[in-house]
């Protein structure tokens, strides 16, 4: 791949507009603190679009020059209109690499990618998250160290409702008592998933090295090596069939 | 499990009444073969439904009652409502079993559950199909030899559009030169999902033994351990936390 | 299955003879502590082997009329004899289903199944373990809560060196701030592997409902279906080959 | 990783000195003509060995130096010493790559990381293979046709005695009949593992360009992120434990 690698970073961007102090922490709302730490790395071209843009900041062309879409989203799942979700989806299973943080476990793109509910346990108290790197020679966890803190997050817990990991890379440990499979890969389509349960909006988690090492890593993970459009078509044989008699005769059904 | 295993077959029963040969083969309807050759184990208790049915033959109540749903669609995918394509899809991630035959691959709850475009190639054709049992020990291959053929059936190739299946059992090999994954498994939250490829409405398919041996082990593998509905709550620790000095000035965000 | 299960419950038995503290916990032996609670269960039929017995109590024949072998082995793995270790793997293989426990991570026989380091970390303190069962509708964890404790254990953390599991079933927090994954699947050959964490000898483990819960599932979800010796056939043609003009003078090599 | 990618190349180099067919084909033996094709790309740096050199020239500092082993044996597995597959078996689970090839599959390496049989059909005649590429966007199916072919080579029959592949590639359609699961990847440790099945001594499979493709790319895919010794510590607690009353009392078990 000769060209960099064209990030664009999704979030919903209410949060930070209508409580004081998500908007101290996020003061341009979260994709834009993603997209200043991923904007250091030479190789990546980083974009932003949020929800209150006109369709949502997405287009057909928008996701055609995008090789990852990075997705935060919390309150306003239902808000994301379903012709747009669709559209990421398709562009998903052609290519694009998808990275959900968070709470995009229950956006409507994350759920319809996975097939399951993406339900989990959660609370939001005085947490400690410890994430244990369990899949360390894996590229999403290089210059990681075997495990590292936040020190205080919004805590999620098993039972997770998403399909097994194909990877799983990362594990929490939080101070009440439960455990979360915090960070998973899958292949949908021609497409990489990574999901990354750290950022809730009221903590300075993604202003935390730990966290910018690890989202950095799954976008040059989760870039596409090519993009293939969906197809299904009608082949012809490529070795001789036998003679049929009756072929005339058969009804011949369309496909659909 | 001390009741019988309920089984729900399903099928669009559009062929069967349009085209004289395909009713000819099927004469009561896909569903009603696969139903028949079903009810001969003591331990399955079978009902059927189809497209034209009021609410498609399925309710809330049905599909409780439903351990395994089989479904066979063609043409007419799009005919099923989304609203019964979302309610199936909450019973099989509460546990409900789920076998999609032939040309199910493209069905919206085919679809829905595998989060993948389900493409691939198809040839109404002459073709012979040889299954080759690759998991002989799977309960799905149980009684099956290590392969069998179907004397003509369409072709199915690769690429398929799936996810990497969790077990792949049968391999088919066509006449015409393909390859196919023709017989595969995934769990999606607390239901099994089995996709099972021959079965077009032009050929006898289902009233070979080797084809009904193989949906009756799936029926039988399928079968919920136990039926689970979606939460996502909000947990008290488990441990002691720290206090927390803020926490009454911390913002306090509903999950949703 | 017409029979019953045939279980054979294999452990060291030397920590109980020269410790007395754990004698006092597993006066006959860890083994004979699980066959104890297996025997209640009227679909099981449960012997017991021991290291230190001929041949370590095992044999073709034995191995050959066992269903599910567990295993539990600590600080003696270096003195099962490398045949004996083949035995078992060629039995899993043909379809026995194998379950090890605890420090059996690292005895020969799961190592050679996984072909992995099988490493981890590990501590002997005063950590509690509490395992939250991720995978509910698992057979392995039929009837179980969604967490539970065990009030002292032995800690073992990540990373453990494993092929990523098949299933995930459990997952382990100790209070020392650790994460393990305690119970997994794989399948090797024909048979079916657990690995179930939790059992160090100086703890009364096995004596704990839950424990025994899991275990008990664990052999009713490894049976066989089938048993397939290995074989590596030459085979004959099932469709017809081109003539082969070179065949007498093309060099015919015997596969080893 | 700023330095090229080391790949050793290793064959058995027998069939070529006995059988002057297989000479005609591979002059210089099978590794020197993988080797010569490999050392076309720029950031490889490409060295060989063979079963009959010293230690079948290999060695710790050899392998330490290797980021990629490929492996062709056929006739002569039994001839490696078991410490040379211990130590391959370490690098690979450390994280050096590992291709075996052809009937490598039954080489004790890559059945060492298997933990299975490896076993399948086979048939040496006049078979044309067809590589269907499942997985189009897998690197290592980067710039190859959806399906090539091979005009005449061995025949390699499923059931194919792996451990379920993480990643399916290729299936291989065979004139005579059957299928096979040619193109696989599995993690092994840090190490990743790619078999691919073309390459029969008597045929001049590792001349034509698509084989020339698939093992290229999988050398590049195949290359370590990083490569981490095995350990199994002691590890002190992150979080404060309880007061153990009895801690003087218990007994205390080393770990091994």
């Amino acid at each position: 791949m000769n060209h960099k690698i064209r990030v664009l970073v999704w979030s919903e961007f209410r949060h930070e507009k209508e409580n004081p102090k998500v908007a101290a922490i996020y003061p341009q709302g979260i994709h834009e603190t993603i997209a200043q730490f991923l904007r250091k790395e030479k190789d990546l071209e980083v974009a932003t679009a949020w929800l209150d843009q006109p369709d949502h900041g997405l287009s057909e062309e928008i996701l055609a020059a995008t090789d990852v879409l990075i997705w935060w989203g919390h309150k306003a799942h239902g808000e994301v209109a379903d012709s747009t979700v669709q559209m990421i989806k398709n562009h998903v299973l052609e290519g694009m690499g998808f990275i959900a943080l968070h709470s995009a476990h229950y956006s409507k793109i994350f759920k319809a990618l996975m097939g399951t509910t993406c339900s989990l346990q959660w609370r939001e108290s005085t947490d400690k998250e410890r994430l244990w790197t369990i899949a360390p020679s894996h590229p999403i966890a290089a210059h990681l160290p075997q495990h590292f803190e936040i020190p205080t997050e919004e805590m999620y817990g098993e039972p997770f409702g998403i399909p097994e990991p194909e990877e799983l890379i990362f594990i929490s440990w939080f101070t009440g008592g439960e455990v979360f499979r915090s960070g998973a890969t899958w292949r949908r389509g021609h497409g990489r998933v990574f999901y990354f349960r750290p950022g809730h909006e009221t903590y300075p988690t993604y202003h935390q090295p730990e966290i910018q090492r690890v989202i950095t890593n799954a976008v040059h993970w989760a870039r596409p090596t090519v993009r293939i459009p969906d197809t299904c078509p009608n082949a012809q044989p490529l070795e001789p069939l036998p003679h049929d008699a009756e072929a005339a005769e058969r009804p011949k059904e369309g496909f659909r």
